[in-house]
């Protein structure tokens, strides 16, 4: 296998164990972090006791500055948050090359724009450079750990989509080709507003029937939203739909399910996030969905009872929920 | 609403919930059962102690005699096992008006003739009576208590779909037609495979990454070999189908999953088995789909897999299970 040359751009969580994965088949990974206090306790301990503690750092995993990061690696991957992706594009637009492939792993849509990350990173660094995108159930702590994880990826580029699906996958990390970026950016974008709502179903008290039904249609929506957008319907049964929902609706841990458990127990939407203490994804994905559902003439049931709770004031959730089981049409995949 | 007389055959936990479902809007429900110490409990008590204890029966759910719970029905629910649904029409044979239609709510496919239940029932009552099928994630104690519950509703005749969709419909149950019957009656019928895959993903220790590709990928098998057989593959990402699947593959009470969990932490098959104390109607499944796999010429490897381990005696589950990893094709939606 050839050995390439990789950047990661943000060494959180995800950033952190990306590279270190990466680094499994002996690549050159350079990893680069904004937080200057992260880096020098990377490049110290030889693990990032903030964000991934417990793990130690693969050998051929160096901390390195941005130009040193960026310098002749053919690969690089965008692993910070999608509210710093258009910045981040630009701060590496002036040492960019044209030949290095940009890989994004951040799930979401710009706010006011409306646009993917794909759209957003083309447009901030020019039509030059090809765009990877890499989407699924990844929960980091447990690919940091080696349990077997697969995701999907796709891009504009299918050759180096073949040689990353190569060069990145190990015993326990597989990469999925599929042809349809638009769908894989927007399961992961999308899927939040779904497990808000089956975590409602939760905090209500009602049963896996409910659940079941509510992810399902959930889904259901997203693929007409998604299809009207210029996605493949199936993709969004597939591992960057499907496969990251499930994960997200089953975890404890997802703060989305939680802040709409938070709401099924009879909390306000201010409550119930404070509750969560961290940032809900899903409140913004939420008046995204509604926005995308008005601009492209779709109707989202589900998209449009949660934005009715979250951003218009609606306060009696078990009536609203309820208008889930008799407002739809009739006829149903 | 014109108000319908439905015969409903079979009291165990679905069939009775059915009936006292279906009795909300004030139908003629007509409830029999094989077992007359069961009848007697509900005609004595107004409650099936045995196998729903602690609802109380509606007024109008009737405990009838086979041929009185036939005379003048228009509807005839087949609440029995899968296994006895063929004896059960021969039963009737004898009775039934052509303008009966018949229900099936029992999941599965015949042994040896590999044929869904509704071929079963044409096979067995002839050719004059409609068929429908209802099928969902549909936990029988949850719809039992009025927790919100959707199915699919699939058949032969669209008038009849939606006289029973408006007829059997109540603020916590609705029914949402689909025209492919052939999908969602497989998916009900094969999700139990995906269940112990997901269960063996537990009992090895497996994360939520792992369980979510297993179950994304086997969805997509029971898709592809859906298709083959005639289904839409957007069926299987339904009510009938990922609806039931999810249900199935969280629920603590699943056998499938159980199963396949006590498989994980290293029990052979007999002993996996025995520990669950209850038919695991998944080891059934694995087998025919692993036949249906070889007819239609459909690759299925989870499906495969677990043919190896529940059927050809492969031990080294943890083994088996990293060829998931590994023998895929490399392009997946």
């Amino acid at each position: 296998m050839e050995s390439l040359s990789i950047a990661v751009l943000g060494a959180g969580n995800a950033g952190t164990t990306l590279a270190n994965t990466i680094a499994v088949n002996g690549h050159d990974v350079r990893l680069w972090t904004v937080e200057d206090d992260v880096a020098e306790d990377m490049r110290s301990n030889r693990e990032n006791t903030k964000y991934l503690p417990g793990i130690g750092l693969r050998e051929n995993v160096r901390i390195c500055g941005l130009e040193e990061s960026l310098d002749g690696a053919g690969f690089i991957v965008l692993a910070v948050p999608s509210t710093v992706v258009r910045a981040m594009c630009g701060q590496i637009k002036p040492f960019l090359k044209h030949y290095q492939v940009l890989i994004n792993v951040a799930k979401g849509i710009e706010e006011d724009t409306l646009m993917l990350m794909s759209d957003v990173i083309a447009d901030a660094v020019g039509e030059d450079n090809h765009i990877i995108v890499i989407s699924g159930p990844m929960i980091a702590n447990e690919l940091a750990r080696g349990i077997p994880t697969a995701v999907a990826i796709a891009g504009t580029d299918e050759k180096a989509q073949n040689l990353i699906q190569k060069s990145f996958s190990t015993d326990f990390f597989k990469l999925y080709k599929n042809e349809d970026m638009v769908g894989v950016e927007l399961g992961g974008s999308l899927k939040n507003i779904i497990a808000i709502a089956a975590g409602i179903s939760d905090g209500l008290g009602y049963g896996s029937n409910t659940k079941s039904a509510l992810i399902t249609r959930g889904l259901a929506e997203i693929s007409h939203l998604g299809a009207a957008m210029g996605g493949r319907p199936l993709t969004f049964s597939g591992l960057s739909g499907l496969g990251d929902l499930y994960t997200t609706c089953t975890s404890k841990h997802s703060r989305n399910r939680r802040f709409g458990e938070n709401l099924g127990m009879g909390m306000n939407v201010e409550e119930a996030r404070k509750k969560v203490e961290q940032v809900v994804e899903g409140i913004f994905a939420t008046k995204v969905g509604y926005q995308l559902g008005k601009k492209h003439g779709i109707d989202l049931p589900i998209t449009n009872i949660l934005y009715g709770i979250s951003h218009e004031g609606r306060t009696d959730v078990r009536a609203e929920m309820s208008d889930f089981m008799q407002g739809f049409n009739e006829v149903h995949f």
